[in-house]
């Protein structure tokens, strides 16, 4: 192995960019693909890498690894944990932490790629690999897409991607069927009528709006959804207000919302926005509220006979035991849109990153949501190996799966 | 006349200045206070300024006007509008605007202390000119008290002040006792704990935890107050997160309490702390929030014989029917701080700077609370006269009276 | 005095009656104004009692008792504490208590009677003495007028009347002005859907529906009226459903709102209809809240000439310092319609049942609220003396005033 | 067939009678079974029914119906609705409807013993039934237990028993593993302080802390409980004052809570406790509330071998495509006790009773969940065919499976 992953991970983790800013990032990655003597195109979707492998005939793998960082304010003390900060779509200065992995999907893409380039004698057919921006806005793959990533290279018989999760490091978790819920994110201004802290009888307050639409919001959930059924409604974000004395005009909510398909989406986007509606009536609004959705993205739905060839591959390689059911995940993916326009299938798994010691000790202790932190969290951490090794592995395991083999 | 007071109003409106940051504002002081010849120190309290007018034997009165704007948007759609940005103690670019009506004070003030000066031969005494920052923060007074202002100048016999007001331009509103509210200023940080929006379980969501906490709140007023007693629970900022899929670990609110004495202030404070913490734990919270007093303003109280005297001065300088009783105001004002360090009366009136015939208008229709924009708002707007003259009237009337005449 | 008048306390005490079935209160009431020899008409306004004393020329004096007790579990622990129960306008069986002092009342008004009748020689005039039912529903006065008690009796030149208040006994509250608050009763009907406690999802839940009705009405007090202002937005009773595993298909509140004056009003009870229909729609209610308003109290004003009179005379008869200025209750009364609808002045007081000392303990230790029970409290106890002799004398000298005198 | 059934069933439904008050039901019961000439003890758990036919060696086949109706008005405009009414556990007088179908339920049970016995030559065995009461209270096979029932008939080899459900008439759902959700129902007094409606501040408001906490509970299945795992928290009844004008000094609400197993009781037990605790803190209580488990079920598991052979045994005599997977339903029964204290299989399954053309409407419609009342539903009204035939061929076929065939 030429490149050193464990250094490139620590690189990438004291280095992370927000969604649609990762040109360092894009930069490493183009570096060791030059290195590795690799064609590529970059600026797909502003800052998006791919690249390509052909190696003969034989069917056209696609690997996707998305490359963004979060605004998380990194708490996990690790010697090479994140400083960095960057600003927002807002135009907010903010903290910026790789919080969700993409870090180490870069990484282990890219010791994949050395491996199966180094390996082209025993297999035929291509490899295109994929660098997306902007998954945490769910808007880089579209982007990809809209660059026309799917024209310029070869058009994928499959498409795999893998990603991060608190299962114990070594252990791989992927479900055919639906895999990963479907989502949207939403951006609501609440209009009230701003004035003195003083007089609130003169003003429509929007910080009350905001909160009752809030308390209100939780009703979708507990009393709105099949209790069998998924579905999250999430406040991710509010704000209003510079001063403790001053009532402002209005109060900016973002939520996000999680369900396994299109009709509960229609059912909850219906719910959300009527709640949100009616309370800002109950405050006596002059103007209704705004309400805008930002992204959409469909459930992610693994193709069963590939997800059942792929569980065979992993447990021929890995041994029996090491591929679980990890059911099914509310978190959203805009992987899935790479495979949906090019009407292939898609598999998309998991991979453990957690102490297997930890874990077992949390699992003893029934503390694992407690004690395990998860993506997204400011602890979040996975140790370096055996993480990045499994993660290579799996993806040259899966891509080799679909590829043809070329006897010796 | 020599100062343009109106083209100096509109100066000291367009360069509006937060809290302590009121630098380019003193400049145009301390320029105007070098023209009328007149003593001066700066940098009282950081930013302030004070003056002096020392003519003979007599009283000495101290005359106060601020100098800070506010975290506002201006909406006025005047020429003059403020485009001004600022830096917020929390770092953030805000913008900023004389919403409160300070920069006429201050236009008011120097108008006041030139007819003042000119008039020396008609008068005997001391007058002290105080120019106050951070009034908005209720931390002006104390830092130039701090600053040593009360014991680098002459002491004062009886402090009098003024403040713009959505009155018709032209009245003066000021009763005896007590004029204004005590008021305190509180941040409140939430802690819970933070994770991926899909996976609320994980995490102890602080926007939920917030919401509740604002929606409580609302019952201090509407359940714990006597309803006859005046008082207020106003959160005037809330803000949590920065994406709409990360739950945030955290929240903050910013409050502001108003009540009219000392023992109004420790229930109220009571109610709220006890609401904050409870619902923190009904969240489940692990770390109890936290919960900071900013600043405490002491009620403003006019002293009733000062008050009665003053009321005389203005009605036989003005013509009955120009001083009305406004009522208590539920704002609240550091300038008794002043008065209160040197054991003396104080009074403190309001004027108008409404278009009377607006104003009117709004009274026929009973839509005063709606149309006129009050103290605070994006839209406050004075009408320029007769607001700067009767500004300086009142001050120079007011000062007069507490001074000795010299007869020609 | 013929009349024992502790005793008859304490048997209208032991046998409180509900509003319009006040009959065996009545009887009493009958029995002691037979063995006074006096004239009267029962059944006036259902249960209503109204007596005359004509004694030659002069003005005519109406004084006014109510009758009826509350709905409220006796928990003073006295001898003659009420196990009484009644069944209320729901067809619910209740415990029902004296626990606003009606029965004071009563016993006070046949005291007063007793001694006007016996010195008729001191006077002369016309006393009518109305004894009403049901104030507590805010219907009783309304009754009795439907019924022709001012065509019946000689019409008022004057309207007096007084109330127990828990002041300290012997001590008498009366202000001009507004004395007493307006105010409404209002009933409210949440419609949802029914169904089985385990599938929320296919019902519309009332009870939650109510809840965030509650909580936003609190915004009514907390956020829309002048914090200068008095208002009161009390939801006294919440009913909905009948067994855990049943959502209900409806949700009952009782509301009852105070006010100073007729434009509050207009604005309180906008608010809150808005508030209630706009919770409804937040729930997804297929129909519409029925909300209607049961009654109605106009503001209980004193006159200013009357009640200046009045006070001249308790403190001639009592010495100075009986007669306290109380402050405006947020409590309110239908006395004021017997005066509004003869176009007359009224005066309405207070007078104290609490144990003195136990007062100035509470006092003392700050602890008023807490301690004295107010009106409507299953506590409520006034001592007997001096209370009862304290309310026969301030009737006495109350109408005394306002007859004619003769001098011996 | 000498029963008439559909009488049977009309007559059962126009009497319902609530939750050990099954006393006319019972007689109805035994009385049909005297007429079989069946062996059977009644007064079991208060009001259940016991019967069993021996006829030879074999396996013992426990049946269970069970008989009590609800506190529900009934809407159905049925000719033979129930008007009943009845006197529920608090003393209130309710209106009483068999909303659950137990109705059904006792009549397919007579019907199917009626066929058993009069086929007893084509089977060897013994079969029990069991006419449990109290089912809605989750109390009723506790006590026919408590009572002996498994001591003084021979103790089953397997228990099954079927409940009526919204599936169209002819279906028959079943699943193994959890069929039905554990559940609590809970009894919670919050203690405040009564007082005046216009005085809130001399009160602590229990409908206050009420609403706060409906709104506060449903934060439990909305943030703290895994989106993809079942859980509901019910507050299906809130009771508190009995006057606009009287602030009640407690509130009682009621819930029902369901999960899926026990660890997931511990946590929304403990999460639902907390914020009660805490929101009576957050009001100022100063009394902690008191909270009661009134009853605890636990989840109904279908054995899964046993059900697999039912469901064989369902497909072969009624064709395949009658039986459907209904997934697990969040509702509990009681039935499982007498599996469990037995330490034998369990099988629990659902028959339809919905119209099947107004089912396939409403699912063409998309309106399934609004169109169809479900069980406890104002409006549940099965058809009488072939909904009877059905349930009595289901459990005629069910329990010869268990029982042994004797060849002609």
């Amino acid at each position: 192995m030429t490149i050193d992953l464990e250094a490139l991970y620590i690189d990438l983790h004291r280095h992370p960019e927000l969604s649609f800013q990762e040109t360092r990032t894009a930069g490493v990655i183009t570096r060791e693909l030059e290195a590795l003597g690799l064609e590529f195109v970059e600026g797909l979707g502003k800052t998006g890498v791919a690249t390509v492998i052909r190696n003969g005939d034989g069917p056209v793998v696609w690997l996707r690894a998305d490359m963004d960082a979060l605004p998380v304010p990194e708490q996990t003390g690790l010697d090479y944990a994140s400083t960095a900060r960057g600003t927002d779509p807002a135009g907010l200065d903010v903290p910026v932490m790789h919080a969700c992995g993409h870090d180490m999907h870069v990484t282990a893409m890219l010791g994949a790629l050395e491996r199966l380039a180094a390996t082209r004698a025993e297999w035929s057919g291509t490899i295109v690999a994929v660098f997306q921006p902007a998954e945490e806005y769910g808007a880089g793959a579209q982007a990809m897409i809209a660059d026309g990533v799917l024209d310029r290279f070869p058009r994928p018989d499959v498409v795999l991607g893998q990603h991060l999760t608190p299962l114990p490091a070594g252990v791989i978790g992927v479900r055919p069927g639906t895999q990963m819920a479907a989502s949207d994110g939403l951006t609501v201004t609440l209009l009230g009528r701003g004035g003195h802290g003083s007089r609130p009888h003169s003003t429509i307050d929007p910080v009350v709006m905001a909160a009752a639409t809030v308390m209100r919001l939780q009703t979708v959930v507990s009393r709105e959804i099949d209790p069998r059924e998924m579905g999250v409604v999430t406040v991710g974000s509010i704000h209003a207000g510079l001063k403790n004395n001053i009532i402002p005009a209005e109060a900016k909510l973002e939520l996000s919302l999680r369900y396994p398909d299109e009709e509960a989406r229609t059912n909850i986007l219906g719910r959300v926005e009527r709640i949100i509606r009616a309370e800002a009536q109950a405050s006596g609004a002059e103007e209704a509220p705004i309400i805008t959705v930002d992204h959409s993205l469909p459930p992610t739905i693994n193709d069963r006979a590939a997800t059942a060839r792929l569980t065979a591959a992993f447990d021929a390689a890995f041994g029996d035991g090491t591929v679980v059911d990890p059911g099914m995940f509310t978190g959203s993916e805009d992987v899935s849109w790479f495979a949906r326009e090019a009407g292939v299938p898609l598999v998309y798994w998991f991979w453990g990153g957690v102490d297997p010691q930890m874990y077992a000790d949390a699992v003893s202790a029934g503390t694992v949501e407690k004690d395990i932190p998860t993506n997204h969290s400011p602890f979040f951490a996975p140790v370096l190996h055996p993480t990045i090794e499994r993660g290579v592995d799996a993806l040259v395991v899966a891509t080799r799966e679909f590829l043809e083999e070329v006897s010796a």
